[in-house]
């Protein structure tokens, strides 16, 4: 597997493309569109949230057929607790994006993020998608559609997040690309945890496409804390069109590059996230080993990076170790206080439940990515998590921007 | 019930003192004991984290037999994370305290607050204590001994936290009397929230009174939030000396009447806490009515004063109802999201689960109290919390202060 340039249109076939369709006040772009003339398999993993976006109550529906091939999203509004003409408005978007492209709606999938409970301008968004469906349609997109697609779906992101990797697998090639957003709201409460679109031209069932997704899904995205809150929009969908001819069989040799190659992208686009959390200045690491199974081990990871008081100690560079065995007492994990042990970047912090003072310690926090070990002692289960600091600008945005 | 001066020492038989004895960098008070020289029932209620301090550990023991007779207490340091070493320094202050008061060290409580991790000065302190127990026994302690007692808790506390009221039960006068810690690692995720120490002279039996504690507990300090973060030491005591004569059984109009004014001083406890949280400028009390259950009603309770977003939206007075639906939503409580009702002031927020937008809603938010009622039309299960506002004090405070 190697890194390549691109994001979504890296894969054979895909195309994007995105504009300001009058959605966002700031009058950046604001509306999206990926496309493949292919139809692709397809699957998608949503918010937790019972309270749930219009785009994401639509999109559960049209991802059981295993079949899209075509992604619109917009930016600057949620289409959120916006009752039943919220509903119609998110259908709306489908059927103009079908109708552009020429296409069965039953093939289209929908994502918006943005302001919750405000209706979307519809009358605006429209134009706007009939325009970006005239422009892939003959070709006419930027050359760059993959970029303005990832740049259409920010808001408080101030890192465009683009990826892509290309695989050999027996001779031919198979690549996999993705877009992102997402810099607040994220939490681990959720099971997809913001907006990302992954492509692929590799050949795979539905059905292993969505379980390869989950097991991806599961290790990366939801194990990022940026603020325990938990969207209602958040969606994660995978597209692949085939078009490298080269099958993914469960099981198959192919199938562990493959999925390891998924893992990566969504890996990767985590790692982005948080470093691109609201306000952060540094990001954060925790690998819990010693747990007595994993979903202890996950449950530590995830109770130290989504403390507050952890989270403005990283921002502080003081390493109190205390506020950390605090969440490793809280997190509801099985654990002996007496045998943890905990380390940063390889400087030892606490050993058997007790501190440890190091003039070194203070040094380490200064990093900007830090990384801390937590060994339980009580199993050989492990897991990790990644987060970032609590910083003035967290408290800023969040008390001015509405999401 | 009436509300009177005074504190601990406002019931009958109760003495307490508070002084300087070197924890403190500050300077400030750091050592309190509290007295009956009349053997009393006790019970306590103590966190739920599995990182327990050691006189967390020691209390636990201790409060089984039901008997007590004096409480000490320091601030500056947790005791926490200290090993062997730290529970040999918790029952040499409790043998210190039950020496100095000629008293068994069975009856002798213990706890600290402070900073985790640090071993604590018991040179300092074990002088500290015996002059305590001198000026006690002498009665030369100050006459305002309660107040130094309360204030020799505190850590990032910038108030006192002191409540006493009076009954009157067939013609004789019962008084509870409280104090309090608490500005920080306060979270619904433990059973006790953090340090407070409730006196009276009722005459009830240590079975019935730790029922009633639990009770009042759950009801006020359980539904407080400040942030998210469980603490190691939190620690609730009660101790009834029955000097007033009056005899508290099950079930009668007195209980009843005792165990409303226990509640009235663990609520008000509780809103001091929240009022004086790290950084807080507002006070938040949501009230959720309509559930299916009261766990569920407390469950959104509490997930809406915990939301590091809801609480950024508090501080910049902007009434974003979306960030409560996503809550809501989020809770794990059961819900009809097209049901929900909010409101703030009086104000309809939120209407079948649309946004309503009033122009009277933001000027509500700008009010140092702000009630929020939700209603989610499934039942009639009601329950409330207590919360406050993020802020960047918050964040100063915990990015700078060692706790």
């Amino acid at each position: 597997m190697k890194r390549i340039k691109g994001g979504v249109t890296a894969p054979k076939g895909f195309y994007a493309a995105g504009m300001f369709s009058g959605i966002k006040r700031s009058h950046k772009k604001d509306l999206a569109i990926i496309f493949s003339p292919a139809v692709c398999t397809a699957a998608g993993t949503f918010t937790a949230n019972k309270v749930k976006a219009a785009p994401v109550l639509v999109d559960q529906q049209q991802v059981k057929s295993g079949r899209a091939q075509a992604i619109v999203a917009n930016a600057g509004n949620a289409n959120c607790c916006t009752g039943a003409k919220g509903l119609q408005n998110a259908w709306a978007m489908i059927k103009a994006t079908a109708k552009g492209l020429h296409i069965s709606p039953k093939h289209v999938l929908v994502c918006s993020t943005g302001v919750i409970g405000v209706q979307l301008p519809i009358a605006k968004v429209k134009p706007g998608i009939a325009e970006l469906c005239r422009q892939l349609v003959k070709g006419e997109h930027s050359a760059k559609g993959g970029t303005d697609a990832a740049d259409a779906i920010m808001t408080t992101d101030v890192v465009r997040k683009e990826i892509a990797v290309e695989l050999n697998l027996k001779g031919r090639i198979v690549r996999v690309g993705a877009m992102a957003k997402g810099a607040g709201m994220i939490s681990p409460r959720m099971h997809a945890t913001m907006l990302a679109f992954i492509t692929t031209d590799a050949k795979i069932s539905a059905q292993l496409l969505r379980r390869t997704l989950s097991d991806a899904v599961e290790d990366t995205f939801n194990s990022t804390v940026i603020d325990n809150d938990m969207s209602t929009n958040d969606t994660v969908l995978v597209l692949a069109n085939g078009m490298s001819k080269v099958k993914i069989g469960p099981k198959s040799g192919e199938y562990h590059k493959f999925a390891a190659a998924l893992k990566y992208v969504c890996d990767q686009l985590a790692q982005m996230m948080v470093a691109d959390g609201e306000g952060a200045t540094k990001v954060v690491v925790v690998e819990v080993a010693g747990a007595k199974n994993t979903t202890d081990a996950k449950k530590i990871a995830k109770a130290i990076v989504s403390s507050d008081l952890f989270k403005c100690m990283v921002f502080g560079g003081d390493p109190n170790f205390g506020r950390m065995l605090a969440a490793i007492g809280y997190s509801g994990a099985f654990v002996k206080p007496e045998r943890i042990a905990i380390d940063i970047e390889g400087v030892p912090l606490v050993r058997k439940g007790i501190g440890i003072f190091s003039r070194q310690a203070p040094r380490m926090m200064r990093r900007k990515q830090i990384r801390f070990k937590i060994n339980l002692g009580v199993g050989r289960a492990k897991a990790k998590a990644y987060g970032c600091d609590m910083t003035f600008d967290y408290v800023r945005i969040n008390s001015k921007y509405r999401t």
